[in-house]
């Protein structure tokens, strides 16, 4: 059977199906045969171990895991909480069963409060069914350890889940649930995992079935053929090649460069991302020096780490990002928590506007660690919106000793008078991510609207085209630092819509940078022009392809 | 002194300030001189006095306000609750002290566990203040009542305030947050009450001061001058006078017709309409007919509301905007309340097509309407991203017998393509308000956000003038129904920008038409080009200005 989904760069991969732990069933309603003050041990013993396994797996987590973890683990040890299961206790039930019920009852105090309580109260149900798992000597649910190498199929992956994945052992991820841009998704990028996400059919798969997961054509076919099997083997012996592959720069066919560039989020993934052929970096995150901290860091700590990355790339481009917090990722001491819609709030330059020492610091370390290396450093804002605010960035920056200064392009606003924009700053680096998701107003962690979800919609393509058109007027870069930049045939399309570099993924550079040496810049042109000429994003992935394939066939021709 | 904000609507207002409640001290925890039972039985009964009234004020406001006053009233009533209170009630403490201290460990239950949970932590202060002002007999927290006309100064207006406003009372209303869609906007346009919105320094006016609430300068003035409130009673009077002249339809100063439509929610709202000079109706939001209902109502209710309309606007037209479920307006029989952003989620079309026997009924419910009276109906589909919902809409509202099918633009990526959509349906109306909030990724309702929420934004003129121009291409009707039709000098940049009705509160009609009549066709497109070449927000209403006044300078000098 064929599961189509989203696949995640370009992998293959072939093994058995292992499924995430389904839940545990409702403990039976009987009188326990231990008096109340054993079970009452019993349970007390179960929720320490729970508490003190989610507290652990928090702190090897870190990030923003740890803080949900560290929160679940409190949980488990609510007073209130174990007064109720005491209670429950004294009547007769089992450890089992009053754990069940205390839980469930505060799981429908808060659910039946409506509103986003519920995903409290689905926190809840997973410290209830580890504890009851515990009390049980059952596997607790989450990430199953078979004990070999599997392909793991979920209906999603929480930051909780993928904290504890033995990379290994997975071969492959298949979600049922999630789009190109969920936590998923990235991290299967990040770990250069194979990976098809949004499979709906996937909940059909068992364990054990076995399955070729096919990121490159969005395909998981499970109980494949042995000819299937043997073209899979093949594919990936033939990945395999391409990454020994000598690395070269990024070029097209007539050596027009196109520098590959790497998406790091730490200087720790430096040495890799070089050894893949990044020929700097097009994008430094700079959340998780702020993600563990109660507080901003410190100058001196801000200016070691970024001194760190900079002196890994010496010689070379880096352009970093400031604090991004906000949205799916938001700092206690930065955002408001209670935001209804936080993907629209005060985030980005918003919020660090308002907290302006936090962003006045982090250009000061970063224009300190500029002049103690010799890395090439760029520095730019997320989520402008406005020229002004624009120019307050540049000001600042250039204020504080910073060189070079430009702005993210991730909300339509931006790309639609990128002309003003860029003249106000030095470089426009687009975020295709947050670009697809505001310009298709659809939530780009939201399975339910995957499907507007894709770069390829003419929409988005031609507000990058627009952006593209204003830094060849105005001789200013324009780099893509979205996922967008990992799809081989789009990356080709995007340099023809006027980028001037690429920034990814380390995983992904041997493949783009295998495509773009396919295609000449007037190529690029004619791929983007039938790209925005569609209709929608599946018929301009389609025209794109088949104006590449006409290329081909013209080149096969002629030679 | 002089307070900015953002004025709604051209209103003036004169009169004293009263401010709502503030909160009430926390009670003393001081040992009772009344037995437990006694102080039991005062606790339980406030406690059942403002679960009725909050009942009663949810039954009374009907719509999205009874589901939170309804919530409300059970919490007050959670058994949990009482038994909180009992308890601490037999350690000797007041009712006062008792309640206090019960509902802030359930506060502080909510508020620890993070995230959207504090937002129902607000909730349980609410009623606690409530019970506590009850059982201390003093007023409770809320809309004060006087018994005087007045300005009323407030944080911001929730939607439970507002049903209880009098407004025969209030003279104008100033809020310190909320941007210009915020509730208390949309209400002040609604009902045409004077309001300055987003003011923050509205919090320094006391109880008594004497203010000018000045709407169509965006100013609030307190201590105003003996000449600034004569002068303040003369625009008072201007605007009686012209409100009192005769009503003609929309048109440019050489009789270029730009009908001017009415945005109603309700059949109930269709006789003022008409007495303000509707020509017809822009915008008709049918979820009212939702909202108080577990489940969708019957084709012939709706039938039955749909002909109630359409017969009073018997051969005129009447745009009927189909069920716009989701976002800040969700039902819990279509819509998934676990939406991190439900602005970018599943709402509108997305919505519908989930649980498509919903729109089928409505589609059938209103062309049954149609065939049975002599309006001209046209029906279109909300939250439009992509040409192949319009295709999906057009085609299936046609199969069900509707003659003229068009869609809401109100994404960024359906004005970016807006040529494609409009060849595959009858008209387009766009929604600035959400075109607006998702091109500036910037929450309507947000007051953080506020500053970017202007549809004066060249970004979003932008995007207007691109599916203003696919419009005339294909010589397909684009109307206007967000709130921007109703500020007299945009509406003629929009008319500027290709628009060829405008929609508004018909509160607004005649500030409207009086706009209209001052500008020719190739004076509407003059203000249109400074508006879009501006840098921002602020600089395009400036550039709009400066070329109005040429205009009229010239005219002058020429006449």
């Amino acid at each position: 059977m064929e599961i189509r989904g989203t696949g995640i760069g370009q992998g293959v991969a072939v093994g058995p199906v292992v499924r995430m732990a389904d839940a545990l069933p409702e403990p039976v309603d009987r009188p326990s045969h231990l008096d109340p003050e054993r079970e009452g041990e019993r349970a007390r013993a179960s929720l320490s171990v729970v508490a003190a396994e989610l507290a652990n797996r928090g702190a090897k987590a870190g990030g923003a895991a740890k803080d949900v973890l560290e929160a679940q683990s409190m949980m488990a040890e609510d007073p209130s909480l174990i007064d109720e299961v005491t209670k429950l206790l004294a009547t007769g039930k089992t450890a089992e069963r009053a754990v069940y019920e205390a839980f469930a009852a505060y799981r429908d105090l808060l659910a039946g409060m409506g509103g986003y309580m519920a995903e409290r109260a689905a926190d809840l149900d997973d410290i209830s069914q580890r504890v009851i798992a515990h009390l049980l000597k059952l596997p607790p649910p989450g990430v199953p350890n078979p004990g070999h190498p599997f392909v793991l199929v979920a209906r999603d992956l929480a930051p909780a889940d993928t904290a504890m994945l033995d990379l290994d052992q997975v071969l492959g991820l298949v979600t049922s649930d999630g789009g190109p841009t969920s936590h998923t998704a990235i991290l299967a990028r990040e770990k250069n995992i194979v990976a098809v996400v949004g499979a709906a059919d996937a909940a059909t798969l068992a364990d054990g079935d076995m399955v070729v997961v096919d990121a490159a054509d969005d395909l998981v076919v499970s109980d494949p053929t042995t000819e299937q099997v043997a073209h899979a083997n093949e594919r990936i012996a033939e990945r395999a090649a391409l990454e020994a592959a000598p690395v070269t720069p990024g070029a097209l066919s007539d050596g027009t460069p196109v520098p590959l560039l790497a998406n790091l989020g730490s200087a720790d993934g430096a040495a890799e991302a070089l050894k893949l052929g990044a020929e700097g970096v097009g994008l430094f995150r700079t959340e998780f020096l702020f993600l563990d901290a109660d507080a901003a860091p410190s100058v001196r700590e801000q200016q070691e780490h970024y001194t760190r990355l900079l002196t890994a790339f010496a010689g070379r481009k880096v352009v970093v990002r400031v604090l991004d917090a906000g949205a799916d990722k938001p700092l206690a001491f930065l955002n408001d928590a209670h935001e209804e819609n936080p993907a629209l709030g005060l985030r980005g330059i918003r919020a660090l506007r308002h907290s302006e020492v936090i962003l006045r610091e982090q250009l000061t370390a970063l224009a300190a660690a500029d002049a103690a290396t010799d890395a090439e450093l760029w520095v730019m804002a997320p989520m402008i919106a406005t020229v002004e605010e624009t120019r307050y960035f540049e000001r600042l920056a250039k204020e504080l000793g910073i060189r070079v200064a430009g702005v993210m392009v991730e909300t339509p606003s931006a790309a639609l008078v990128a002309d003003r924009v860029l003249a106000a700053c030095d470089f426009a680096s687009i975020g295709t991510n947050d670009l697809t998701q505001y310009t298709m107003a659809a939530d780009r962690l939201l399975g339910t609207v995957a499907n507007l979800q894709s770069p390829w919609h003419p929409a988005v393509l031609r507000l990058i085209a627009d952006v593209g058109a204003a830094g060849a007027e105005l001789g200013k870069p324009v780099g893509i630092c979205g996922e967008a930049a990992a799809d081989p045939l789009l990356a080709v399309v995007l340099v023809g819509l006027g980028a001037t570099s690429l920034s990814m993924s380390p995983s992904a550079l041997a493949d783009v940078r295998a495509s773009l040496a396919r295609y000449s810049p007037d190529d690029a042109k004619a791929l983007a022009r039938a790209a925005l000429a569609a209709e929608g994003a599946a018929e301009a992935k389609q025209a794109a392809q088949a104006a590449a394939s006409d290329i081909t066939t013209a080149r096969t021709s002629a030679s």
